[in-house]
């Protein structure tokens, strides 16, 4: 019997990634998407086409509305910042941090993977080219980590460990696409923009957006969605 | 201006008494009931009350379906345990745990206390008169509060450090009651029973009926509450 790994699935171009790195790797994948009131509610209709793509068997959607607690751009009216250049995007955290957004998403696939009988979780964390939130850095996921194993009854009756997988965390944006393109995954599904039209069309000017154009462009590949306003480096 | 709070409210004894505890040491308390699908809804009910007699003007109410990944009595058909002995309680882990109920629960707290500037966060955790649960030890919310750390624009900014306070983690179950009763709690609003009737009359028979009986028996104090068996030593 193959072993199963919880996979958080967004919908966006990581998560997809992660999952398909984690099915390479020989795991049975159970993925979890939260809608957690985001205002890109496309990522979610996203990860149902990644899923089925990558043919994850089971699904669990999980509902929580961190909007009620305010605190983000993404869940709130506050206003997504756009063009902002690299060097801004890793001098401070912007408004779109997601309060302990990570933390809650790692606690319930803690929860869906005990109560399921798995011990490895893979979540699609980037420290390299991101917008400096704090819980994609080593040492959250670390941290976690102990705590996960702390939480649950292996802390107490010595099972298999919890494992938190971060396939991506060190890679580039470029790195990340490539990988992905090798192992088929088909990015056409994927929703990464923060503030799409009311049709789901990207912006291009997100910070979200601004990555993975770049990505796309440091990769050599083409991005084969279409953007509001394509990165400008795609004329170069 | 007084420094705000996060606690955790279930509804049973022991964070109604952490609310008060909370209260006493001067914070103004912002509330978190979690509705993660629990057979015991009787318990938010019961929330709601105990946070209007402590006059706690925020309340915040979050709803997670942790029943539909299983592997719990409190949140499916499994049967809860009835009579069993202390020594029962200790040796392992009933069915009636719930898997990382509490990190979940201390994840949506903190993404609470980040959103609304709150740095102090409590729970009614304890590790003497339990169940046995893994996440009410002082290893796990030690290890939790250092990731809370990591996890927030704290661990990058170096604002005020979050703080989880456990002020019954230590207590012996007679003694919570001491303190809450000192401190006015009106445990008739409070529930605790994991298997009350359709009426939501506790059972007198689950482990929490058992403990919390035998709590206000140690104490000298009287159970308002009333069971469909009461504690056997009440007798005495």
């Amino acid at each position: 019997m193959k072993k199963t790994a919880v996979v958080l699935l967004s919908g966006g171009l990581d998560s997809a990634t992660t999952a398909a790195i984690a099915k390479a790797e020989g795991y049975e994948l159970v993925a979890l998407s939260v809608d957690y009131g985001q205002r890109h509610r496309f990522e979610l209709e996203a990860a149902e086409g990644v899923a089925q793509s990558l043919g994850i068997a089971r699904h669990e959607h999980v509902s929580i509305d961190l909007a009620s607690f305010g605190g983000s751009a993404l869940t709130t009216e506050l206003e997504v910042p756009k063009d902002r250049a690299a060097d801004q995007m890793e001098a401070d955290i912007p408004v779109t941090y997601v309060p302990a957004r990570n933390t809650v998403f790692l606690s319930l696939a803690l929860a869906l993977a005990e109560a399921s009988g798995s011990s490895d979780l893979f979540i699609g964390v980037n420290a390299v080219d991101y917008s400096g939130y704090p819980d994609c850095r080593p040492e959250f996921i670390e941290a976690f980590e102990r705590t996960a194993n702390l939480a649950t009854k292996v802390g107490v009756e010595g099972t298999a460990a919890f494992r938190i997988h971060t396939p991506l965390i060190a890679l580039t944006k470029a790195e990340i696409v490539r990988r992905g393109t090798e192992l088929g995954v088909d990015y056409s599904l994927t929703h990464t923009c923060y503030d799409p039209d009311d049709a789901g069309v990207s912006c291009g000017r997100c910070d979200a957006c601004q990555l993975r154009q770049q990505g796309f462009i440091d990769a050599g590949l083409v991005d084969p969605l279409t953007y509001q306003r394509q990165g400008e480096s795609t004329e170069a």
